[in-house]
């Protein structure tokens, strides 16, 4: 049996967002790798081993799926979202660089998926229709002087923003501080999404203007977007409509 | 019959990256608008009218859709990859804003799809692993002024950036001075990677040193992204594998 390495995105949460090509790797798949509530949306069968593992256990969970692949198996590692957005894909990568140089020669693909930020986006409108960037505002992995640097200069090119880890209980305070960034450096009231659980049973959106945002408006399993400062809200029941135009006039 | 407008995103090409849920809307529409390729990869079936258009029509075409929904007809506005990016979400809501008040009542859903960036990074490794940002860089709709400061103020933030539209027959020129602006300001030879017509059967994707880009190298189906200071290079048989770190040292 030749075994092979897939990483696939299951998109933010609901089936209708799980593509046709991530369901046939996972129907083909012997293992199934990743954190425990993303593991918990693959459905058991016979044949099928399920490996959950807890959070920040990454380069693990990679290398164990590294060798099974080289072992023969046919694995895939599941990430929330699209694998290759603050997710999975990248893990795997340092750990295959660092890896024996056999795992080199593993059939590896990655799969697209629906990223919270699209999702996010489409419940709002088209918040994300002009140019923009997408921070992870987590500083586990970065110093938090290059986060709020690299606010700054998003808030200079006029990017509309996408915040992926906005907040959790270990960190507090970074979130508070980034808005405050925010009020200070847009001096506007533009429109900011909270967006949570999007797609799920658990699913909130609320959008809120700059100066009224508060940090407990966000957590874990929130995506913010802050719109640009070209970006605008259409009133109608139910909630605005947000979203950002095409165009830039000279 | 009480009418809807659905904005969907077809993804990139193939149909396994067409999400069940562009599918289901697909199936219970009475019509389907959009650009005259876009509106093709929809299969004609009794009852669904398909009315394709040509480029640059995008205010006309959604009028057109709108009109339709506040008739009693269901319609599916579709974008290829996601409609929020650089596609059609935006121009529906500006003609929306624009428009008679009732429309503000119809029911309008935008459903995500696998946008052109996702899968180009997919098929290349993951190089959006880590913050990055994503330009429009046509001047059709805004000043190439704004182009040049949003791609000088991204290399001083060090994001990995993915350009939709880089270079079309009637601009043939931007993506040369794009590309020259990127090779002084970044002074090294990070990897492009440029993706043309991923998940069809006329799919390319080169990855080439910047130093050594030539605008040549993109058309209008390519999506080029260009790594951050960080990103990396995995040497293997048919080709490198491209991705970005999750860490940036302090």
């Amino acid at each position: 049996m030749s075994g092979w390495l897939v990483i696939a995105g299951l998109g933010p949460g609901a089936d209708g967002l799980v593509t046709p090509e991530v369901r046939a790797a996972l129907a083909e798949a012997t293992d199934v790798v990743g954190y425990i509530p993303y593991v918990a949306r693959v459905a058991p069968r016979p044949g099928l081993t399920l490996h959950p593992s807890d959070n920040r256990v990454e380069i693990d969970r990679s290398r164990h799926a590294l060798e099974m692949a080289a072992a023969g198996r046919r694995v895939v590692v599941v990430s929330s979202g699209d694998p290759g957005v603050f997710a999975m894909a990248s893990a795997v990568f340092e750990a295959l660089e660092a890896g024996p140089p056999a795992w080199r020669d593993l059939e590896i693909r990655v799969l697209p998926g629906i990223t919270a930020m699209l999702a996010a986006a489409a419940r709002a409108g088209a918040p994300l229709g002009h140019d923009f960037c997408t921070l992870n505002l987590s500083d586990n992995l970065k110093p938090w002087a290059l986060i709020e640097k690299r606010l700054r200069l998003a808030v200079e090119a006029d990017f509309a923003m996408a915040f992926y880890n906005p907040r959790s209980k270990s960190r507090p305070d970074g979130f508070r501080r980034a808005l405050d960034l925010l009020k200070t450096a847009c001096g506007d009231a533009r429109p900011v999404i909270f967006a949570r659980a999007v797609s799920t049973p658990e699913e909130e959106i609320r959008v809120v203007p700059l100066p009224e945002t508060t940090p407990e408006m966000a957590d874990m399993r929130t995506l913010v977007i802050v719109g640009a400062s070209t970006t605008r809200l259409i009133a109608r029941q139910g909630g605005p409509i947000v979203y950002t135009p095409r165009s830039v006039p000279a």
